[in-house]
This record gives C-alpha cells, sequence and structure tokens, in this order.
C-alpha cells in the first residue's frame, strides 16, 4: 500500500466525562476530520461521535464493527480507505485503543503494510492510576485479568506481591462485578505492610483513588463502592528503602522520552 | 490535614508540540486555576506556564522546585496549601508526573494525609509508544533504564525477551545519546522473529513509529535517526500464536476500566 492515509489511535472518555475534560482539542479536530472508524461495538462509536459533534451526519460516516476478537482475514480490507489516501482510526470502546482494548492486531498489521501509525492522547485508566497510586512509576507491569478460581486467584495474588518486593509496581483489571471479590482476596493474601492501590471512576464524577497498607485497609471503616464501577488495582510490597521508588539514575543525563 | 485542597497531577507536552494538541481544555484549564506548583525544575515549569498563557503573572505563581529526587523532610511543607484549601499540582518536567519522572514519594505521603490525589490526563511516551506499536497491551511491562556495561546489557536482553514470550510486551527507555546502542544491542541479542517497536519524537512533529521482526530491522535500508530524539523501546518473542495478542477473557463480560 502506498497512499498516505495513516492509522490513527483514537482514544474516547473512561464514563461519564465531557470529551473536552479528557481529549485535546487537536484530537477532537482530527476525529472530526476523519470518515472511516473500526469500533469495537458500532453502537459506542456512533455515540461517541454524536458527542463530539462530528460534522458529518452518522450515516455518511464508514463505521465498521471489528468486534471484540477482530477477525483477522478482514483486516487489510478494513484498511483499505489509507491506501486510497483516507485515514482510519480504530475508535476505543473506553479508554485507548490497544491497551487493554481490542486493536493491537490491526496495529501490527498496519506496521507489516507500511501505514503510518499515529497514537492520539486520551485517557488510560492503567496509567492514571498508576500515576495517583504513589507506588513506583519508574518501573511497572500490568498484569490484567487474574484467574477467577479461589485457589489460583491466591496463587496468582502471591505471585504479584513476590514479583513487586524488588520495587515493580503490579496493575491489574477486573470486571466490575467481581471487584468486591478481587479486593477481598488482595487484603487477604497480601502482607500487612504491603501498599494497594484502589482507583474507581477514573476522570467521572465519582472518581476515588485510595492507595493503603494492607493493615489500614481491613481497618478502613468506609471502602469506596466498588460493585459496578470499572476499577484498577496496584500493589507494590515493602521491601526496599524508599529510595527504589526513586527516579532512575539515567533520567538525569539527557531529555527523557517522558 | 482537613483542608479541601487537592493534589492535582500535571501532565505537560513531550516535546515540541502545542498543549492543545496533548492536554484536554479541562486540563488546561484546571492548571491556569492553580496558583501552587511542584516542579522537577522550576524554569521547564515555568516555559510551560507562560505557553499555556496562565492568567497570573509567574512571580505572583508560588512555583517549587522539588529536584530530580525530592527531599522527602520537605514534602510535608510543600503540601501545607492544600491544608488551607488551596490545590497543589505536581508539574511534569515531560509527560505524566510520578510516571518515569519524578513526584512518587509526594502523591504517597498525600495518600498518608488524606489529601485527595487527582490525575489529570496528557501525553505519556510509554502508554503512547505501547498503543501504536501492535505488541500485547494486554499485558506489559515497563522496565525502565537497563544497565549501560555491554555484558550486563546483554544479559538484561535477555532476560527481558524470555519474559516476552509468555505473550507480556516488554519496555524500556534509555537517555538519547545512547539510543543507538541499545537499538543495536537488541539487534544483537534477540531472536530474529522477535517484534521491536521503536517510537521516537511521539507527538512531535519528528514521530517516528515502527514495529519490525529482528530480521526485518537488520535488513532496513535507513533506520530513523535516534541519537538526540527521546525514545521507548518494546519487544514481545514471537513464540504463541496470535491468539494470545488478543483481549483477555474477561474483558466481555461487563464494561471495563479502559
Amino acid at each position: 500500500m502506498n497512499g498516505c492515509g495513516r492509522l490513527l489511535l483514537l482514544p474516547t472518555p473512561l464514563g461519564a466525562s465531557a470529551p473536552s475534560a479528557v481529549l485535546p482539542a487537536e484530537v477532537l479536530a482530527t476525529a472530526r476530520a476523519t470518515r472511516h472508524f473500526l469500533a469495537e461495538r458500532a453502537k459506542s462509536a456512533r455515540a461517541f461521535l454524536q458527542t463530539i459533534d462530528h460534522p458529518v451526519p452518522l450515516r455518511g460516516l464508514d463505521i465498521v464493527e471489528i468486534g471484540h476478537w477482530p477477525d483477522e482475514s478482514r483486516i487489510d480490507q478494513w484498511l483499505q480507505p489509507a491506501s486510497r489516501g483516507h485515514d482510519v482510526a480504530i475508535v476505543a470502546e473506553a479508554g485507548c485503543p490497544a491497551v487493554a482494548d481490542p486493536g493491537a492486531v490491526i496495529v501490527a498489521r498496519a506496521h507489516e503494510l507500511g501505514i503510518p501509525v499515529r497514537p492520539l492522547v486520551g485517557p488510560s485508566a492503567i496509567l492514571l492510576a498508576l500515576m495517583a497510586s504513589g507506588l513506583n512509576g519508574q518501573r511497572f507491569r500490568f498484569a490484567g485479568y487474574l484467574p477467577q478460581d479461589g485457589g489460583e486467584l491466591a496463587a496468582a495474588i502471591v505471585a504479584l506481591e513476590r514479583q513487586s518486593r524488588g520495587g515493580e509496581t503490579q496493575l491489574v483489571i477486573e470486571t466490575p462485578y467481581r471487584n468486591e471479590k478481587l479486593l477481598a482476596a488482595l487484603l487477604q493474601h497480601c502482607a500487612l505492610d504491603t501498599r494497594i492501590t484502589v482507583a474507581v471512576g477514573l476522570t467521572t464524577p465519582d472518581e476515588a483513588i485510595l492507595t493503603r497498607r494492607v493493615s489500614e485497609w481491613r481497618a478502613l471503616p468506609d471502602r469506596p463502592p466498588l460493585a459496578k464501577r470499572p476499577a484498577v488495582f496496584a500493589l507494590l510490597a515493602a521491601t526496599r528503602p524508599d529510595r527504589t521508588i526513586a527516579p532512575a539514575r539515567a533520567a538525569r543525563h539527557g531529555r527523557r522520552p517522558g
């Protein structure tokens, strides 16, 4: 493919927040200038494009539903508009495309085809939770979803905590209706002085972010309500002196990627 | 502390990009309404506040230089304005505060003092590189800086590649003047079919993002210039079928944190 169209990665709000609260003006302008969209669910994409006042009526836009597990045999077809010089945007279901959201296989194919990939700035619950956690942001790991089975879950939590002893913050997510169960398991299986962050409803009016040691969590009179709200969990065991959570050595020697 | 001031985490552009390209309008408005700032380097913070047309003359603002390794004995004093009801913002040197940037110890102390922490949306080179890599965004790890010594660097790269065989994308950064050396080492020590992403100058006019297998990188006629530009590197070994880079199972069961 030799067109000059790009594959844009277009983030969307995490919940009930205004686009201008979480998306830069230029990102909104880029979205409004785009005609070809790939979305996990077309309905969500249409709702988003209405929220940002896309100047073209929805029926005039090309919105392809790629589903949660994109059919790889159709990716080349989805990327076709780029070969004719048109930008194609992957619209996230919530947050950033290709990060705890479908799309990576499409991005990978764009690289193979030589289509320029342009990531746009927007909200990521994982990144916002990490920033606000007070845990180590110099080294961290996002482990996705933990197992559901009680025994496997306990083992996974113990493994996460062990990995964090080297100073590497561990982040996980869960589907909202299992949030309470996950927090209970974390409080049951982690050491008393391990710090645990719960970040709920990020960027929405219900946002609540709490970092406490396990011993403090257990004594907390009221925990933030988690039942139906999207949450990110982070943990960091307390075995190293605080120096390990200070910035890495090399950062002072030049411009950083940020 | 019982004031209602918050600790804001205020991202800044990664390089020569307009604030409106990478910061939401509401984040800019929040920054303009803030009077108390904590910054690694006061000079960079002043330049940023001028770029966003802060309505208060710089000499009327409280800009505290916290340095690259914040002095923990001074943190309570820095957070004092919050007890009087004023927001205090940690301004990033570039990108997001407390992620590959100082500030986490201050955020941690805010949690201890019961000061609400509010992370604001902005550019993160690590997250943008991950989105645009086409590598697995369902599970990933940011390992910070690798060792400089040749033998240790080789061992660290081999360990990263081994860890990625489970499907977990590995991300690292380097100071710009060592970028070329790091890429050469990655191409030397990784398997031919391992995919490597180099993301340079993200969000700037010089942005270049390339994902190629090691064999392809070695044959590439011209690589993007890396010498003086901030870059993020990512790698993912190729041992699992493509299914492992599709979204995790639980995501389909409810709203996701994004």
